[in-house]
């Protein structure tokens, strides 16, 4: 079973991640990844993703998402996932495809395209999307803003419209999180989604 | 005019790309690059590449090929085509699209795909092959063998093959050079080939 998180910063992802993984662990072998990152390739990828001082062209940061999310897929959630493992990823092609439509000159279905291209068709079973105003974001997150997320309320507003939007072509199950309410009622609507999904798939 | 040398090392490639240069430059600006590199990113990207202690998946390295072309495309090629400069590079498409699928799984129509979208379908105007047999090529290489090269000799003729199958989709003109003849035959050869292609372009 491959589940993945993702929606705008400050909406709690890491702190979600870990309970579901504790909560998951009784009955099985969980592996958690973060994408870009997660394998030597991908975290050196994601280290020139984060330089500041790299001036690149959003075609090049695409593929280079891309390039990370290959190397996690092939080696770290393939494995995982033939391994009777569940894998839970801190965000996955949906962002990346949200993040260089807005404010980019990239079309959603070109980088959907891609997306398919560099998972080699891999999606995840559920997506749970973290959803809540770019203001209360803003007021969460803390330390210096990355590339990401230095753009201010109104951009950060439409990456959230986006996600929204996109979610659907995640994967075939999806659920949206109200990232408003507080910690142990977000924890307790995501294992109801995955609990859910479960079924569904035992079913399937 | 965009003009990419390609073929497999020991061909001659950078000698050509040299005197070629010089005979172009008294009618006009020239701009040579190579191909990964010749941009910050890029550069930092054929770092990854050439780093023989991260083990990539052969689609991980497509992509950061193509990363490395996206960038170079647009800091690069297409500022330098806008002014009316003449551009030689150092590989290009071709080259990728050669290496990814000789001995990867990759298909060479997924590969000129990806290309496509990575340079947002800029094409060389005139692709130039040095052809030359695998033997030859190996014994002509000097240093230490790169990642990319030290699959030995049915390998390199492999390669060898695939460049000069896939030679014509590279773009709408391409020419094949012997590059067992001396450098200055293979320089008066190349000459031909530009001053026939100026020809046709000027015609269109």
């Amino acid at each position: 079973m491959f589940i993945t998180l993702d929606g705008i910063d400050g909406g709690g992802k890491s702190t979600q991640i870990g309970l579901l993984k504790d909560w998951l662990l009784p009955s099985g072998p969980v592996v958690s990844v973060r994408d870009p990152g997660s394998t030597a390739p991908g975290e050196a990828i994601r280290g020139l993703l984060l330089d500041s001082d790299l001036e690149m062209h959003r075609r090049t940061e695409a593929l280079l998402y891309m390039a990370a999310r290959s190397q996690l897929v092939e080696e770290r959630i393939r494995p995982a996932l033939e391994n009777q493992a569940t894998v839970l990823s801190d965000r996955f092609l949906l962002a990346n495809v949200v993040y260089q439509s807005v404010g980019g000159n990239e079309s959603v279905e070109r980088l959907w395209d891609l997306g398919q291209l560099a998972t080699d068709g891999l999606q995840p079973d559920l997506t749970i999307l973290l959803d809540l105003p770019a203001e209360l974001a803003i007021t969460r997150l803390k330390g210096p803003a990355d590339r990401m997320e230095s753009r201010g309320v109104e951009y950060l507003e439409k990456v959230r419209q986006a996600f929204l939007s996109q979610l659907s072509r995640s994967g075939p199950h999806h659920v949206i999180v109200d990232a408003t309410q507080s910690i142990q009622a977000m924890h307790n609507d995501i294992i109801e989604a995955v609990q859910s999904l479960k079924r569904t798939m035992a079913k399937e």
